[in-house]
């Protein structure tokens, strides 16, 4: 066994119980109650990372603050790598359905339960691992290393890109690494080449003033729950294609050789809908599952809320209705394109006796990444060491619009290697992480610095 | 002026002191702290009752007690007329919102203003006044006479249905006078014609297990909040007619007679959208505002729940969503069928990926009245001497449904005629009875009796 792997083997169980501190941190960066939280968890997260061999610091921005470690060791002239995570987490609602607290980490199973295990702090916290332990066998990496971890990430990254921006100089790199993605399968490595994007709206209904007696009023006044329901039903046509006018204008097929990989791959239709818990499946007519989730757009809606919601019958004409609804985008759609054209669609659409409000709450660009080169090379063959077997190539549906970003600002190829799971409850209750893909991906981690150390 | 008019004018200042009265005792039924005002409010009627000629008695039920009064002196082969009226109110609250103390009685601009005014302590209390006057100038009332008052019409009137039903024979008569409604207009006698019935649903759809990621998940899995918005728009057709095959099987036409009276009505349309604070109306096409409201069925949204309803965006796929659904029935529809019609559409429109699931929460009957007979006639002819012209006959989009089971227990007409006003507040803060009408429907209460002796 090498140096490397027994110093991650003897110190696998302080990695567990400070990757267990961290996620006891309840850092929902969407919830302003949790503000003091996120900042506990930036701050958490600088003393980590200084303790690894890190210099840390924290860097306020107009949100949630963006914590830097940097190790410049190898000098002006080598190669650096930016590691790229986030430290705020997704809301824990409805608690009622967690079989365990969110915000109190338990392994059952050999998965890791908590809220943020998976989306992204333990798949940050790994790499600061790894950084720690290479660090500590050999003194020294073979790349200067930026660890870059935002806390708005589960609100739309409104404040990285423009951080990025200003701080371009300092962290101009030759390669970006990010590990917030899922595997394709336990002992499958894996590889993102693409990430759909996303345009979220809220859409809101008025009609009367305040809510009305449905018998009194009901038949005569436009009922603005139904007009939201009847404006939601034209999004798409009945063969599940989106039905806003243009909406597929901009997307670039996929090549024939990416689609005919996908179809290699070991891919269970009735194991994922059975994983789902759905009686069937659905979605786009003429594309596969893996097709629909990884290389087309959706529409969805989030979510829904008009008049009385609590026990029993209450006889009103709501005031008013609300749709939380967003679509996926895969390239070369744009967020505020589909913006423009949502809100015609709706024009058209929306009856008289209402009046409808379209606000856009955040987008990201949708991405895909170039399937060669040093990173990439390396990458590969670290995974493929840590895990036993070569990486697969795959989608993803979710976004990372900050990927978009770092292409464009730093013009650095990016490598997408996640420990995630399908399954994993992600942005749902009862996310987990495995617990062999949190020790598996600091290994992967610790072998991509020796892999870019052989570049 | 007749002995009738001079004693109802003479006594008109006594008659406003014992509404004050009767008005200040905070009967709430749907409050328990205020148990011991209703069953006060319950005595206190009993003793006016008694002083007023009538042989009155207090009848415990499971929930709050009903008052009973009873003039049999016709003698057996004379007609009998029940008199219904309740002696509960609704809560006062919010509080903050009234201008006066809700049981302290003020009149202000020819209004009494009191929770219980007008719903319904000031309506029945007429009727007592003019059987206290009648009896007093005449000795004798032409028929037999029973006032029936409840103390749960507030909530429910769950008690109401078995007392009659236990006492039938006791309450055997050969019609009934409601008055717990509205005229058109000031100054424009009324006489309800029709309700409308209720069939209240809760209809569920569930898909997959738990939330999803909208991204890892959208595409391929059926969105339940999307199948139930799309199931939702399919409940009417693009003229605003219900779309639930069978709806209309079982509704009567109202008689060309019935409308053409409805469009003579003093009705402004653009009043009326004001306020409700719409910026249009809408509703059935080729039918007026009026006939939308009181002559036709109708499918309502009353609630919708799905997914993320909080502040900003989540990006999930919902497990399930939620929508309240009811429709005011009219004449001859009936709530189980209904039930029956709407269960076997959801079925023929559910998508495949989601299990739709719809529940019965209540339902009520729609009632139309006869337009003729005895009753009808006496009444109209004491409406019309009370105010001066001949009473319009309305309709009412709300449900009463004790009037249903008064028509059919006891197999007797009804007769509505109400003295309340639009804008007179029930059930909201700064409810008010219009002084003119309560001394006029006074006047048209004695003058039934006396109409009822010429029949």
């Amino acid at each position: 066994m090498s140096d490397l792997l027994a110093y991650l083997d003897s110190n696998d169980a302080r990695f567990h119980s400070e990757l267990f501190e961290f996620l006891r941190i309840p850092s929902v960066s969407a919830r302003s109650e949790h503000n003091a939280d996120v900042a506990m968890a930036a701050n958490w997260l600088r003393d980590q990372m200084q303790r690894a061999g890190l210099d840390a610091s924290i860097h306020p921005t107009d949100g949630h603050p963006v914590v830097l470690g940097e190790w410049r060791g190898a000098g002006a002239d080598a190669k650096t790598i930016l590691i790229y995570g986030h430290y705020d987490v997704q809301p824990a609602e409805p608690l009622e359905l967690w079989d365990s607290p969110p915000f109190e980490p338990t392994i059952r199973d050999g998965k890791i339960f908590a809220r943020g295990s998976v989306d992204d702090k333990g798949q940050l916290y790994l790499h600061i691992k790894a950084i720690e332990a290479y660090l500590a066998v050999h003194g020294a990496l073979p790349v200067n290393v930026i660890v870059l971890a935002e806390g708005e990430e589960e609100v739309g990254s409104e404040h990285l890109a423009p951080f990025v921006e200003a701080h371009a100089e300092r962290l101009a790199c030759d390669g970006v690494v990010i590990s917030d993605s899922a595997m394709f399968a336990p002992g499958l490595p894996s590889i993102l080449s693409s990430l759909r994007g996303l345009a979220y709206f809220q859409i809101d209904v008025d009609g009367p003033s305040s809510d009305l007696h449905s018998g009194s009023y009901g038949g005569a006044v436009v009922n603005p729950a139904m007009a939201l329901a009847r404006i939601l039903a034209t999004l798409h046509d009945a063969t599940g294609r989106v039905a806003i006018p243009g909406f597929y204008d901009a997307v670039r097929a996929w090549e024939e050789s990416v689609r005919a990989q996908i179809r290699t791959l070991p891919f269970d239709e009735e194991a994922f809908r059975h994983e789902t818990g759905a009686s069937a499946l659905g979605g786009e007519a003429g594309y596969s599952v893996l097709e629909r989730i990884w290389t087309r757009p959706t529409c969805e809606v989030n979510g829904l809320l008009s008049g009385y919601t609590g026990e029993g019958a209450k006889t009103v004409l709501p005031a008013k209705a609300m749709a939380k609804v967003s679509c996926r985008l895969v390239p070369d759609q744009d967020p505020d394109t589909v913006e423009r054209q949502l809100k015609a669609h709706i024009a058209a659409v929306q009856p008289a006796g209402v009046t409808v409000t379209v606000r856009a709450l955040h987008g990201g660009r949708p991405w895909r990444g170039e399937l060669a080169g040093p990173l990439f090379d390396a990458g590969a063959r670290a995974l493929e060491r840590a895990f036993d077997r070569a990486p697969v190539i795959v989608g993803e549906g979710g976004s990372i619009p900050v990927v978009h970003d770092f292409a464009r600002v730093l013009g650095a190829p990016v490598l997408l290697m996640g420990f995630g799971l399908p399954g994993e409850n992600a942005h749902a209750p009862n996310e987990w992480l495995s617990d062999a893909n949190f020790t598996g991906g600091i290994r992967a981690a610790a072998f991509l610095w020796e892999e870019l150390g052989k570049a």
